[in-house]
């Protein structure tokens, strides 16, 4: 799709972070990376709704990490290390996942580098428990363990509509989750100028076009409406992203798989779009 | 899902009715009680549209009735039997199917207790042939027979959008069919406080969202549109109720499965909401 | 679906042109004819959106050509000559696809009998380019070749959204494709009384509904969509129609297969209604 | 594969007996007749180990009876029927499954008309229970309803491994079945110059090599040796045979249907060879 | 199958180990012991081979055990409690995987009721690394922790056919692996009159008849031999046994779930047939 | 896999050839090259029947030739390019299919460069016809061609089972192909010290163990005879080979791409052995 192996001259680097150790239902995001990358050969590098080519942007794509992925504690310090390099050399990380949790890591290395970061998730759940399987450390506590050191009022949950009661009560609590729907204008002007980190859990859309994923939530939002709000961000000062919960094995026709290298297309060129 | 076991203390009991003698284009719907049980191991117990948590109703789970499958008629008095049982015992019995023909006794014995019900279908299909396949007893036929006891005007039929010109025009003659679209307001208005009993034929969801059924039918409601309208019902009188034809063999992804059981957790909830 | 196997007394002739010998990404729209047959028998003959019936309308289905698929030259010629054999007996063709090269022939026949045809295209896709992996005869190519006798001014490309920068420019340039959208009425009123050919590339269906592509694309228009702008050209001038690009191999609820065979039963209905 | 669509002339007649009314554990063996034919295309007309070639034979494929399948005796009526119409003109009728229940009435015809008649049936189960799932009528019953008619001395019962106590003990009692491994020359020895009808129930076969049944048994017999008990029979004085229980839609690489379509080329070639 | 749910009088007890933690290739396994329940309602209580009959043997299945999945320790404790109890009250534990590490516990327990007993491993694989990923508590390195207090003398590897070169040096050095095949009588004679463990790591079979695992090695053993392996064992002293690694996302046709539940029927009938 | 992707200091080169422009049935071997690297991770580097280990020989793995897959001639030219360079600068080229004809320019470029070689083609197909689909370019016709100028005498056939009457008669006429089994010693004895190419056509294998190819034939050779007849090849005089046919489309359970893989691991190590 556009992408060099090399990081010379590159101002983005996607990488791969093939975990999905504590994911609890349906297992198989650790082959999302390497989905989205076998189908993109079949993708166009032009984007009609963004009017921009991947070939008109400089990007790496540096291949997967090696994870040693008996050993969760090893995982997370490891990506977060391979993404605090990045910011080091001033190249922004852009992580295809994997399941949730890799964003622990990766916003631990983005906060580190800016600590005045807003946070934008888009997913189908919450992500707020203290613990889940007897764990702190999980797909279903990532939110609960990035409010601890980035603060509730600088992130937005955009899509939320699957998990617990306290779930709910605590996004209502901390504010980080509005009941009405959000217009791409209105997520613009919330973003403004700050330094934006974007996290996009692709169980947000409707399970009719995004069956691929572990956890699937019938009344999602559709490829357009993701598209629109990823869109309206073209420009915003984005310091990182990441794409999670792709998970192949459930995704029979593979349509999961070109849905997941579109919207990586879409936030390829949303954070490298020229500023205004 | 939080249902018990036993029947002692419970308002509404689940069964599954795992036939599908007659279906005659793409069969397994034997399979569906057993798929929607199987993944709702994965579903959350609260649901945000309805604000209310499986957790706090008492409702249990006995499990499929054994039927004589090679037997038609003994299939249909069993299930009938069945229902009567708990009727006697004040339980209300909600059914997972198999094939549409299992209403039919259903309606029997909760007519046979509550005379005055009213009968809202959910459904792509009218089911309103006089005979099928060489059978007056048919999937395909069942509403017809039903409203040989209930009379047409105590039923609405939502959602039809697929048969002969002869169900359609008897449809119209019956007026249990409306073609404009119905709102959530108007069913509610039109239930009232009459005994409800609601018959779900999961093909009226698009086959996008819903493909693992026996006679999928493009151009259907969305999942949003389907539990708009049963969530509405909450606080009503229900008697009864029935989700039918999910055949797990066509659901590659498992999505329709998971959409089976989320259904299921919303009519429980309504089923069991306080009265309003 | 109600139709017989001798043209005698048909005034539209369905024939299958299994081809795909140019597909550049998933193949296998060479079993497309077979799939939408096979599920034709679970599919009513009576369509309540347009209020017809099949059987009340004589058209033949001839089967599938036999096509030299190694030699691509001899497979367009076979083509269009039997297109033309139709013309000359005054029977309409109807093709299904096989890959969308196929229109190609098709449009020539149709042009030598109707030099002042106009031609609608539903499709995901420009298909404006000069060449593709090394040929100027391609599925990608096919509005190019076609537009070189096909004056640009009488044709209308209705859906796309993925090509190259060049073939959005080219369009533009062309005045085939208005980025605005377009309702029935428009469409009908472009069309007039003026000779109709309509090519359907199904994948302008969202791929939800219509996972059995070879380039599915996420973004797509609904079932209901589409069979709104067919059916708003009933009653027009029909000369010939072609729906292309069912791929079964990737449709494993059968469900793509399902849509295939309704829309063909709406473009025969609406191809054979009276003329208003 | 080299058929004709007529009966004049033939020396035997395929035909699809798409029923599956009583079966008991997966479903889908009404669309075997159609996956059979839909393969065949691909399947070459000459056998090596007959070393003959389907083109050199006289048969014709007359297509699937129409079965009233929601009325099991009005099928079972019809098979026979069908049947006995092509022994009056001296037409071997050979049928394509359905479940084995359509042995049945293919056997009183066969005996009708050969009341001398031997009976080899290759399966992996004996299908000798007095009744199955509430019914004397079933797959798992045939046999025993056919022993009823024809004496089992004349039948020999190859291949089976699965199945109750009291049907291994009936078998043992009845002298149909050996459990020592039966050579293809003792089996040609066994039949002689006898009137041979053979049912092959496909489900003989392990299921590494035939997954699509509905009641796949491991530790079956190989393609190979199934054949070369087949191809033994060449030239024996064949009235009938039939060849059930392919169940394509557990058969996702079609490999069932191609060796479903192989076996029955063996079958044609075998029936039909010179008297030796 | 014949079990009941309650361990009162009886001598065996099935239970579930859905644990997939350190797989590395394909997960899955957890949902194993789910797969082999659902086909079991499909497959007969008696078996020829065995001539015997799952009703005539009084056995229990416990369910699944609740394990805290994001913590492996905590799991290998729970699992090795659960067998220490059922040995506590002289009950065989027979485990379901879940993958082979939850063998690991298991043997503790044994070896802690019976230090004197013998372990025959059915396994593609010697699973005898010193560690894996990064652990040395892993599927791959399961046997060399095992040897660590069962001495490799009284350890037995049958069928391994794939691994390092490292691990075949060490088991022909420990003498747990002889490259000969084996007769089911010599497994028998070695086994004698010892207290015996069996673990039968499923993907010892070949992938042809055993797809469903995580690592399938082609070239592996039929399931005759399989089953002629387990049988010779029968009316040996056991004390426990295991059946692993059935992963059934990879079992599109349920062939491999067939296959597992009637290798479990085998041990449950070979573990308490009468000693001889 | 242990390769590199640098020429510099490689024995022998892998390279895809990613064309399937004339398969007659089931297309998709365009996609097998990418699917045997995609297992590739999950196989061991280590081989217990050759008893070596890809880490210690020198290969390359050079990516997949870009193919003008819309040209058939230049196709075949820019392999016999690709394949004409490695020879020049000593490096054995070993190709992945890609359908069978990929095998014609790939010996020409070895008969080029050396005109004494033999061939030995594992095969369940004759590929001996004239012409196929109107062309005498195609997977059935490749080895007719390449005996156009490799005398028949140096050619070897292995396991054809399907063919055309004429196909058998040019095999025994040529002396190709024995009717009665080979056993790998006398393989080996054939070849002796000439320069050996090697064709593996994977349908050769069953299609139990080897489902995911176009054109499946049961009764075919086990996995472990054909890595017998490879081993038994190690230390011949190998000039080069290639693996053609696999098709992942229809390859459900992903084991025919493990198989593919593990052939070419058995190619690598037979290939690159001492001589002996």
């Amino acid at each position: 799709m556009g992408a060099v192996p090399e990081l010379a001259g590159a101002r983005l680097a996607l990488f791969g972070t093939p975990y999905d150790g504590t994911c609890s239902f349906r297992p198989g995001t650790r082959f999302g990376p390497a989905a989205t990358r076998n189908v993109s050969e079949g993708i166009e590098t032009y984007c009609p709704v963004c009017n921009a080519d991947l070939e008109d942007v400089h990007f790496a794509d540096i291949g997967d990490l090696v994870l040693p992925t008996a050993d969760k504690a090893a995982v997370l310090l490891a990506i977060e290390q391979a993404a605090d390099e990045l910011y080091s050399i001033g190249v922004i990380p852009a992580a295809l996942g994997g399941e949730h949790l890799v964003s622990l890591p990766l916003l631990k290395a983005a906060f580190k580098h800016n600590p005045d970061l807003v946070l934008v998730q888009f997913d189908a759940h919450l992500d707020l428990r203290e613990s889940f399987m007897g764990s702190e450390l999980s797909h279903a506590t990532v939110m609960r363990q990035i409010s601890k050191f980035v603060e509730p009022s600088r992130i937005l949950q955009v899509g939320p509509r699957s998990g617990t009661r306290e779930e709910f009560e605590t996004a209502q609590k901390f504010g980080t989750y509005r009941p009405d729907s959000l217009t791409p204008k209105e997520l613009r002007e919330w973003v403004g100028h700050r330094p934006l980190y974007v996290t996009v859990d692709l169980d947000i859309l409707d399970p009719s076009i995004f069956p691929g994923t572990g956890t699937p939530e019938p009344g999602g939002v559709s490829y357009r409406e993701l598209q629109a709000w990823i869109v309206s961000l073209a420009g915003c000062n984005w310091i990182g992203w990441d794409a999670v919960e792709l998970s192949p094995e459930y995704d029979s026709t593979q349509v999961s798989s070109i849905v997941s290298s579109k919207i990586v297309r879409t936030l390829v060129l949303s954070s490298l779009a020229k500023p205004c």
